[in-house]
């Protein structure tokens, strides 16, 4: 896997440029039900891009910030009692205004209870599931080879972003591989999750959730690297990743970008 | 509206130089009920400033750290039933003590609840009101003219500032314009928060409200601008903005200051 | 008292890189109850050490968490109903698991209610009771001289770490004393939490707590030390120091080292 190197790469960082660039015309809103540990990064990162974002999780209000919102994120990093009556409230609302969502099942690995709220949420269909190895190895109850993460997908209506080292973005049908990225990016908490709230920018401005999320994610990879040149360690690379999100073009994709596919599953 | 461009910015910026003085010198404590993206960066310019934050919202004690505390902040923008409470008790306490406080009615245009209680905080007389012209539409229920700023203002028996690109701060007989900051400061979550802290943090120790939220507002404004000298995105703005707080002095206040006024209102 | 003054000195500069090594090659993981100001910070210099942090105060999880957990960080710095909860469940899971915890009575002096529960929870034998002068005056209700430090230490069957300017580690029947660190780091909110984040990294991989308090402390302060080279202020401190704790090595940790002990308590 080399810079841009198939043709289908080449359309895609190009279409990756033309999303961000709709998202600082639109500025979309964005709603964002999310953990402790990543609120602030999560709407700095949003902020960065060009979105607009809001956190709330009071059952008085989370209805009318998302009937207002133009995509809505759901992360369970923080699963207490609060945000999961939040959860309820904001896919109900998002149901009836076809608001797109993205669900993060963070660290549902670690505890049943998240296992299985993060089954009942993926079985309500959300436009893109984002989680990790163990994290969709948990949901599937499975080893999460990419046929068990296609059949995730297909089983769920849905777009599954598996990310790691390399990402893998799959709907069932075709698979795309993702490797920009940076080491350092994991040494730094909830930069995942802001991936996660880049997917969700992308999602509000652009009907296809399979490219929204192929652009949500080569923008932070991309980032990333850029980032990590000449940070010393996590604690300078945050504030670079946030600059550089701010500062991503169509240029600096093509040069970082490193993709494989979208390719037909082979079933 | 040129740097310190009157005789009166000149005497603002002397007074804003020593009203920081004295925050330096007393290390006011200022208690702080804000929302779950500002709670960190709030701290971090109350401490940069001079002053000692407090962040608790737990019924069972906010009493006792509002009663030790020289000034006190209410930022709407996590609009939670623990927090409202809190807000309640900590506001008994710091009219028993006459603790000066300053209202943050943050995204009241979003929600029909959340301006429904900031406009019965704001008739508890707070010393200082900072919002944007979003909010303060949504406060007054019209346009947000200067005219309606200054009513706003002696209906409440406060001072009013509205922030933007320029700042306004009015008591209803006098207007100051500020128009010392940067675009980028927009594109970190928080920053007007933590305006709004520095505000708290003179209030502690300035007895004029006017005088302490035109020295609050400058003090971030300058502060701004210093940090995105160099800033390439957001992301390292923050980090800088809190080091600009933390070294601002005459010289640097002078230099930078974009004031037009105090001048009175003529009604 | 000047660097590695001594052959015990030299001894924990050792030990420390030691432990650390053990740190990065083992990821333990940390299970933290902490204050709103600390949770990102921690979960940071948690990473950035090379161990795995969770922050989860759900009471359906946190004995699942701490089950898994290889220490545990109780931090009061948010004291509400939620998180005295969560803290009953996490003890006495670690205690059925012999978990080694350590307590951060944040701003116990701040509130009556705040120092009840720190006394209940030193009583239950925290391997680790990390405070600052303040604090460990409310808690032991004296002035806090050596002497009552090596007292409480003995009462509570715990090692104690006073941490100012100059940092006091005793068990009852030694004390060291760690001068290594910098002015800047105390005005940047959560600094001391994430210090004691640090020490529960090295509680999880080093059998010894006043070994694993020393390590802790000694390279939050060297590192401290290291960042504010070159910092203007705390707010580019704060990425600096991650950075610092990412690096740190054998050789930064001899030059930086300011030690005193550890001697035998004479009494």
């Amino acid at each position: 896997m080399t810079a841009a190197s198939n043709v289908h790469g080449t359309a895609l960082v190009g279409a990756t440029a033309d999303i961000l660039d709709r998202v600082r015309a639109h500025a979309p809103r964005v709603h964002c039900i999310t953990n402790v540990a990543a609120q602030v990064l999560t709407a700095n990162m949003l902020l960065a891009v060009g979105a607009v974002p809001s956190l709330t999780i009071s059952p008085d209000e989370v209805a009318s910030f998302v009937a207002s919102a133009d995509a809505l994120l759901i992360n369970l990093g923080t699963f207490d009692a609060n945000r999961r009556e939040a959860v309820e409230i904001a896919l109900d609302e998002a149901d009836e205004d076809r608001t797109p969502w993205v669900l993060d099942p963070v660290l549902c690995d670690r505890s049943e209870a998240r296992v299985a709220f993060a089954r009942v949420l993926a079985a309500r269909e959300p436009e893109v599931v984002r989680a990790n190895q163990a994290e969709i190895a948990a949901l599937t109850d499975r080893d999460p080879t990419p046929a068990v993460c296609d059949r995730f997908a297909l089983d769920n209506m849905t777009v599954l972003a598996v990310t790691g080292a390399t990402d893998l973005v799959t709907d069932g049908a075709k698979r795309l591989m993702i490797a920009s990225g940076h080491p350092l990016m994991a040494r730094a908490t909830a930069v995942g999750c802001a991936g996660t709230a880049l997917i969700a920018a992308c999602l509000a401005v652009e009907d296809d959730p399979f490219l929204a999320t192929a652009a949500g994610l080569l923008a932070l990879g991309v980032a990333g690297e850029v980032a990590a040149t000449g940070a010393r360690g996590p604690g300078t690379l945050v504030p670079r990743l946030i600059d550089a999100v701010y500062l991503l073009d169509r240029h600096t994709l093509g040069v970082h970008a490193k993709l494989d596919g979208p390719l037909d599953v082979v079933s």
